[in-house]
């Protein structure tokens, strides 16, 4: 089959010719792959900054948001069957780590990730598990949703989190309206009461996030912190959601909380660089973030399939994969680019 | 009355004759003192640390941990009447803003805080509010209770908080045996399963947390972080509890947090610097601590009361505070020094 | 001013004069009324259904249902002053006791009931605490939203713990789309991404709950239950929401709880008659809803104020209390009575 | 290999020779049996009660309470290897479900319960999953803690979510102290610090709680409800945990729940029957509760393993099977019956 791999670091991608993968352990499924997510992460693995991380043999095929159409299953395998239309999960969990038995899959103790450190989804087929595929309803494309596979579930991950503490007189303030953000404004809107203002540097995205949900959006041009601070009398929003993470956006995030409120990072870049006497008095929290589990991502499906989120893709056929990696390279991709056979 | 106040900052305490406090609100509660802390807080008050923060007019009364006895109520007073022994929690909380009508009254949004920006206990009597009062035991005395008020609440609402999440399985570090630590550790033994590591860099200190409930003593001598990785399989506690919060104590309490884990920021003094991704990918949280609630005191003296926080005190006459002041600052006080009639 | 009492059991209610209420204790606060909600309640305390439970004295004025504006004010006020737009909760607390510290004030264990033990708001003016008044946004008006106090306060309260467990996959069902479910319909729509089933008798009522946010609804006609099973798998909803409670409902509404599922009883009448066995292999939980707290009544506030919990009214001048009475009586009012000056 | 089967409702046991199981699916493992525990529920399996439930197909091998050694594991196992030292967990769950993958698995919709619907521990090996064996510590026999497997895990579940909000001011009452009550209140013991009061009818039952961690321990014979209201100032418990579930337990345990309380249904046998406007009025909440989860079962060894959860158990050979099931008919067991190889 075609697969798209990484031959090297600092190097373009190639597509080559290499076997089909096939079914092998009990668990094992096989994706006909529908739609790929073209990621930032992919530019930063070809820069050779996860080639410690993931120590990962090149080459190997890129790609890690996928989804598409079920195409062979192990014997263990009771809950697709072929021709399933699915998701993938981004992490291939154990299932009986105290983490997978407690729900919080992504903190599985041995874990892997196709497309970063085993082979992905740039190809016509992927193998994966049954403990990662999540059955997609009728009314949603391969194509359509497979960039929510990581970039969304992260998003969702967040906003969910958020969400468990915001009620009606709430404000939750989400830091950054591009790709994360986007989905985590819907997310937001979907689940919680609370009001959402939000601020980007991009007078256009924050155009966009009005359109989407937000109750308030706001320029960052260097007055927005004292103007969400007035928004909410002096005194912060109980939840601030930071989707950027560098740019100084995490001192700005702290400022913005609230005594007893919640910062949550999830972009990143910066170092939070706080005094502890600042979190003391404040009594704030800071949390992190990691991509959601298996059961955030059926949950993300199921807005999906309400209508209630939504995301701008660009498709590439899968031969064209380099003009998908130039444009995203190059701030030419509206939404998120994907791959399609 | 007798009362011992700051009359200028840089110089020594002043004993000196003011009028007696009277009910002026109807939730207005007069104490007779039976002790009052001395706390390096009251030290650090007097190196002009507080003056701006705290905007208190000089002279006026230091003393913010303080329990005696009901002298006077005000007319709409229905909790406590004259005589009965209480331990005074350190806000006055005004009881109608948001804060304070969800349980959450450290976070009120107009305390006053007796002993740092208006009159408290260093003195005969004490001015405060029926909703900053607590019954005492029949078995306990002021005197013996008097320094929960502030560093033992402080130590209680971290321990409570932290053991919220703790079961039989996990591990929760405590990085400092001193004054909060102390109570911190009897406290987790007293509400939570969770084997209780407790690092400190004084052997003796290590050695009493052992007497008093830590399953394990770790002297922190610079194998401390490995040594407590080595204890939880390489990953790290679910939850790090530091009283201490400067000389590099954040960074390791970082590093000995599991994936997913809580490190409590309780002690200050450094900055907690920390790169996002590490964050992140650890998707940890970190947990500021301020001091605890009126709920938190009243269930730290039901704990007292069952004789499952102890605290060793120091105790002077009120007229020898200037030997407890220069006896605290040279570490010449075992436990917490308690100012007595 | 005008009061209109009670000055028999299963006699009519009178219109007399009596004394304005005054500022006696310094949390008091007197409203004039704008708005007094007419209840089913208040049919049934002339049945003498309240009678013993109540213990008043006779006469009194009834009405627990009110907005107006602060006319006067106790010295220790000072969330509110004269002229303020409020909504009245429905009870008095003490602020003391460990219910009231702990926001759980609907547990006082010294409340007052104004229109039920104490007078109450058919009149021209109430006396209530500082602690029951909430500032009404400048886009509500008192009658329009003097029967949230109760009869919506309830709703909002169970409807918001309901929400507390419910996520993008979850179904709620509402049984019973009258009153307090057209409210609890709305309140779930506004808190949570579940699927909302509503049931109710009248076509006419599922055809309102519709409109109103209800995904599906149900014609309670015989077949519904088996419907709402099928609705879900044959599983059951995850939640279910009785505000009937009678004539069969708490039996269905367990029938149709999923395996570790919540069935809210807050419509009253019947018996909750259950085998244990069925409790523990269903692992079900029966959760009891009483009124909501202060903290409740403001985050309702905050839903009418943005539009999203509305609630159609019949308007009648106090001097025809007479006329509204009879027309709940008689079934005659779409929406709620409201008794205005 | 000797194995103790159901042949017919309504008759004994029989012993017979059957084929040993061996490894058939990739997540399967043979188990050779340590302990295996005589449970009542094994006396109502014989009395026909289960049959038409389990609609398990004769004969069969009965048992659900084991621990053992790992014989033999399948293909994807990697979680125990041969000679390990386990506890197994009464359901065989799918690991794939909605609620498998919350960690709920005691409600996985696909579950087998070996011993009850297919074969169980009562012989020398028994066929299991990966998912349900728990590696002992060192210090643990499989025939000490076999019983631990089904009764005191529901006991550990049950106790442990009641614990959830029992703090250090709150009281908890235990109805029944026999085989699940003794367990239950070890398991408050090491997780809460409410105080513990335990009722019994039989004063020797009362006196071991007391031995093991009851606070307070009441005698059930008439006064017992006034009793334990007057331990609460007349307002009872904030949680009741019943484990009888018959006698008149569920109304006395409801009138023991204070307002805003949770009464637990552990214990079955009649009907809970109660007016909704009681439920109502107090807001109480009635909690069932089914057997406890995997991580249940970990957390329970744990506290097994640090001694701080014992059960007294009378050991019987396989070959005296009968004797076990005789004795335990004729209330002639103290503590738990167990059948060792």
């Amino acid at each position: 089959m075609k697969a798209v791999q990484v031959v090297g670091y600092h190097r373009d991608l190639e597509m080559t010719d290499v076997a089909e993968p096939t079914v092998v352990e009990p668990f094992d499924v096989i994706v006909k792959i529908g739609g790929a997510g073209v990621c930032r992460t992919d530019l930063h693995i070809l820069e050779g900054q996860w080639e410690e991380k993931s120590g990962v043999a090149l080459p190997y095929t890129i790609g890690h948001e996928n989804a598409g159409w079920v195409h062979a299953v192990g014997s263990a395998v009771t809950n697709v069957r072929e021709g399933d239309k699915v998701i993938v999960h981004p992490l291939i969990t154990c299932g009986l780590c105290r983490a997978c038995r407690s729900g919080d899959d992504v903190h599985c103790t041995q874990s892997q990730f196709p497309g970063i450190d085993t082979n992905g989804g740039y190809a016509e087929y992927l193998r994966t598990s049954a403990r990662s595929v999540v059955k997609l309803d009728d009314s949603l494309e391969p194509a359509a949703v497979a960039a929510l596979a990581d970039a969304g579930l992260t998003a969702y991950h967040a906003a969910a989190k958020a969400a468990r503490r915001l009620g009606p007189r709430d404000t939750c303030v989400v830091i950054g309206a591009g790709g994360l953000g986007h989905i985590g404004i819907q997310v937001l809107k979907a689940l919680t009461p609370a009001r959402i203002v939000v601020l980007d540097r991009n007078p256009e995205a924050v155009k966009l996030a009005e359109s989407i949900g937000a109750d308030e959006g706001v320029v960052a041009d260097g007055g927005h912190v004292d103007h969400v601070l007035g928004l909410t009398d002096g005194a912060g929003a109980e939840v601030v959601v930071d989707f950027v993470g560098e740019g100084g956006s995490t001192s700005e995030g702290l400022r913005m909380t609230r005594q007893a409120g919640d910062y949550h990072v999830v972009g990143y870049g910066e170092n939070v660089d706080v005094p502890t006497i600042e979190l003391i008095s404040g009594e704030k929290n800071i949390v992190g973030n990691l991509v959601g589990s298996y059961n955030d991502l059926c949950d993300l499906m199921e807005l999906a399939a309400r209508g209630l989120v939504t995301l701008h893709t660009a498709r590439y056929r899968l031969d064209d994969f380099q003009q998908a990696i130039d444009d995203l390279a190059a701030g030419r991709v509206r939404g998120r680019a994907i791959l399609v056979p």
